[in-house]
């Protein structure tokens, strides 16, 4: 079956190769602004959680939750809010059979509604496009990026 | 539904929009190599449409057809590909329902098997990988990119 499970699973685990990744980095280039995308590395790990987490809640019906950048400004304080928010996610997708994608989602930043499939489809196409971004300031900084390989992985860890 | 069609119909709807955005740049702009992913932009929208070709052939157990970029090193050569190569593939995915995904499946570039639905997962996340990389060279020339949203985009073209 072609489920939104495997794309969750496949996002989560390049992002924490992602962290791991940039372990090999120091705190001004981590946060040195970039050209393109939402700025830096590490923003864009931020802004793929907050933007994730966001959307999942409005499925749920639930209050968003601003999280701000100025609180969550080091590598250890990102993967903990990445490793945080995903149980919560991890619950919601394992109870929201695919079947339910058609109900309508209203958000508290936009007029319009989407659908939880469109939201859904939303969500894995925002991650991989940023990690896409992330590969090319690796290859900047002269270092390989992570590998952004469907095939191959063992996704039996999540 | 969490259908692959989806997604196959939301990177083609972007894949266009960059051939379009792609008009604007001379053909040094587009031939020039860059840092990171495969190189230039043009042979990035080559890369895409020749690796989502062979998987699905693969799938088809057809044998892979190698094409050259130096046969297709035009905007004009590459959007004619896509074009053509696309009509083939949509009549695949209309006749192949997601229940098929578990299907086994041999390619003649690697020794691994993998299943029908771990490669066209692979060809979706492939392809928006790539174009995460376009926008970034697309910000290095001081234009605006695509827009890689999936929610507010209208499918009913394809």
């Amino acid at each position: 079956m072609f489920r939104m499970m495997k794309f969750f699973e496949y996002n989560w685990q390049v992002r924490d190769e992602w962290f791991n990744w940039c372990k090999q980095l120091t705190p001004e280039d981590l946060l040195k602004d970039r050209i393109g995308g939402v700025g830096s590395i590490l923003y864009t790990l931020f802004h793929i959680i907050d933007v994730e987490y966001s959307w999942i809640r409005a499925i749920l019906g639930e209050v968003d939750v601003v999280v701000q950048f100025n609180d969550y400004n080091t590598l250890e304080k990102v993967k903990s809010l990445s490793d945080t928010l995903r149980n919560e996610i991890l619950k919601f997708i394992q109870s929201n059979p695919d079947e339910s994608c058609s109900k309508l989602v209203s958000v508290s930043w936009d007029e319009a509604t989407y659908t939880r499939g469109e939201i859904l489809h939303h969500i894995v196409a925002h991650e991989i496009h940023h990690v896409g971004q992330l590969s090319v300031w690796a290859r900047e900084l002269e270092l390989s990026p992570v590998s952004a390989n469907f095939i191959g992985r063992d996704f039996s860890s999540i």
